[in-house]
């Protein structure tokens, strides 16, 4: 017998101030109650249209190449990784968090040999780090975290990208948390394929993950011979779909669509600059405010710091865990551990969407006072 | 400049007669209202362990291993095949459709040796077809197209499995299109690994599908010593999450986990052999009445034929595309082409969940005579 019909669901509404999936924006709820359409009903094709465009605007890039992936962020972190990176490749990866290492996996799992420059968790790199590194390493393709997930350290990829480029080498950015919420701009950067979701910066739901390929990017993956090993994550063929004549690959999801793009006209009304702007006053305001209470931020200088999602060693002697069961408990409040070797070392706490502002980061940090 | 926030989307109702995306139950839309937790709250993984007790149900299987995967319902296909097929597998293949092709070529690219069993669209395998096919090429594993999407053939297994069986090879199986609306029963069959979706029999949105996994199965891949070369599909991380300690892989999609879990309460509220049969009924219903306007099925035998999607060649003279053109334009009605080498020669014509009444088969039946 299924266990389902006997009562509905009642989901209690968290306040979500974790690392994402942060609180999705009132109107993308809305708009999942839109009847889904057909694969190919012009009506689908129009909204699919505007959303890719809507990207672009927050990738900062003119790519054509710039589409949602229907998966979670790390399949849009595999998407990238395995049409790009080949049997033989050398990759080199900036590695200093949790998703870095999760990219040198995927890399290694498509066969190419990895080189990592290793930091401590929570540092970004200097451009004289990135030059000696590619210099010595001549890598094919260079990937490295725009906004590490894990540790809360920001790096634009200027000082690493003109190495890359100079050694010819491919650029591959993680940007699965700036994306929304924080400066990208793959163009001027000169990003070559980066990979976001929905669930953080965008402040949709996750599942519908954005990409986003340079021309010439796309132009060594058509010259590709060998087979890819992936056939859901084929770029080629996802291209032929978001693109006339949109030939069948796979299905996509009707309602996260329609709350992507109710949550891009929502960024659009506000202003992305604006955006950009009210997610660092928030970010600013905790991490005064939490520095004030006793904890201490894991990345030592404000200008590498993730604006939205703010890293902090605890107070000695206060149980991190503890202290996150009281929150939810009694606010219904989520924040997140540590991930890996920063388990039960640090908290993590982002202040992302309708949640960065004056008044919801002084409510987390009243919550927070009253539960140390 | 962005394109989206001048207006307020405004997707049509269609009424989905096509192989799906189909109807969806109108408690999932109103399901996806409710908020989204974090992936390790606890009401969230209690909705996550009664979706995935239903949907052992209607595959019929005590398979632990069972669970959504977040992708289409291609994503599930290369989830099965990128696990259960190594580099240098030998894999056969019946291979009588779109689908059957799909699965060779992931198999392919997992660099397996692949060997077809080739018919005639829209056809069926006999149990000494399996026998002689089987027993010639002694495969590692061998998959089947138990709901053939692109020819409307249904085939249990059962003419399949014991050959397969006796030559110890493991058995794969497309349930994309059979889950929820007619039998899968992957215990009593003897099926080790098979992959459905949401979109289809289900009632839901796309995006989340399920697969499920036999004991035999899951303990094979365990054994295996070399790296997959997916790391977002690999069952051995995702089972982490899905079970205890709940280790993070992926980000789940919080609204179509719940509008999962309304289709399946309304699934065992109607009881899963009261839909089986209400499926067949309508399918029955809408042959007759399409063979009395002068439509001829493709599958020639009844018993071979998904009750929920009926595929047939249209009356001499009469053009197709000009037909869907009209039952979109008059009456909102999507259905659908043939796939691949069945393209411009026949229609798919789906009755699944809402649709599968007989008001609505007559429904349909009129229009298309309005339309002729």
């Amino acid at each position: 017998m299924l266990s389902t019909a006997t009562k509905r669901i009642a989901p209690p509404k968290r306040l979500l101030y974790g690392p994402g999936p942060s609180m999705v924006e009132p109107a993308a709820y809305e708009a999942m109650s839109h009847p889904v359409l057909g694969i190919r009903d012009p009506h689908f094709l129009e909204i699919v249209g505007e959303i890719r465009q809507g990207l672009r605007e927050l990738f900062g890039t003119t790519n054509r190449m710039t589409l949602p992936v229907p998966a979670s962020g790390s399949g849009a972190m595999e998407a990238v990784v395995s049409n790009f990176v080949r049997p033989g490749s050398k990759v080199a990866v900036f590695a200093a968090g949790a998703f870095a290492d999760r990219i040198s996996i995927m890399a290694g799992r498509q066969r190419a040999t990895v080189a990592r420059l290793e930091k401590p968790w929570g540092e970004v790199f200097s451009a004289s780090e990135a030059e000696e590194f590619i210099g010595r390493e001549r890598p094919d393709i260079v990937a490295f975290v725009q906004a590490e997930t894990s540790t809360g350290a920001y790096q634009s990829g200027r000082a690493i990208v003109p190495a890359a480029r100079a050694a010819g080498a491919l650029v591959i950015a993680d940007c699965v948390t700036s994306l929304g919420a924080m400066p990208v701009e793959l163009d001027d950067v000169g990003i070559d394929a980066a990979f976001s979701c929905s669930q953080k910066g965008l402040s949709c739901p996750a599942g519908l993950s954005p990409i986003s390929v340079s021309q010439k990017a796309f132009e060594l993956l058509e010259a590709r011979t060998e087979e890819l090993f992936t056939w859901y994550l084929d770029l080629r063929l996802m291209a032929k779909y978001f693109e006339p004549p949109h030939v069948y690959q796979h299905t996509p999801s009707p309602p996260l669509f329609y709350a992507m793009h109710a949550a891009l006209a929502s960024i659009e009304e506000e202003g992305i600059r604006n955006r950009w702007a009210r997610h660092q006053r928030a970010g600013d305001r905790l991490v005064k405010g939490l520095v004030a209470l006793g904890f201490e931020p894991l990345v030592r200088l404000p200008e590498n710091r993730i604006w939205h999602l703010t890293t902090v060693k605890p107070p000695v002697g206060l149980n991190e865990a503890d202290l996150r069961s009281r929150l939810l408990e009694k606010y219904s409040i989520e924040i997140a551990p540590g991930l890996g070797q920063l388990a039960g070392k640090i908290l993590r706490i982002g202040t992302m969407g309708p949640l960065a502002t004056d008044e919801n980061v002084d409510f987390l940090l009243e919550a927070l006072r009253a539960c140390l």
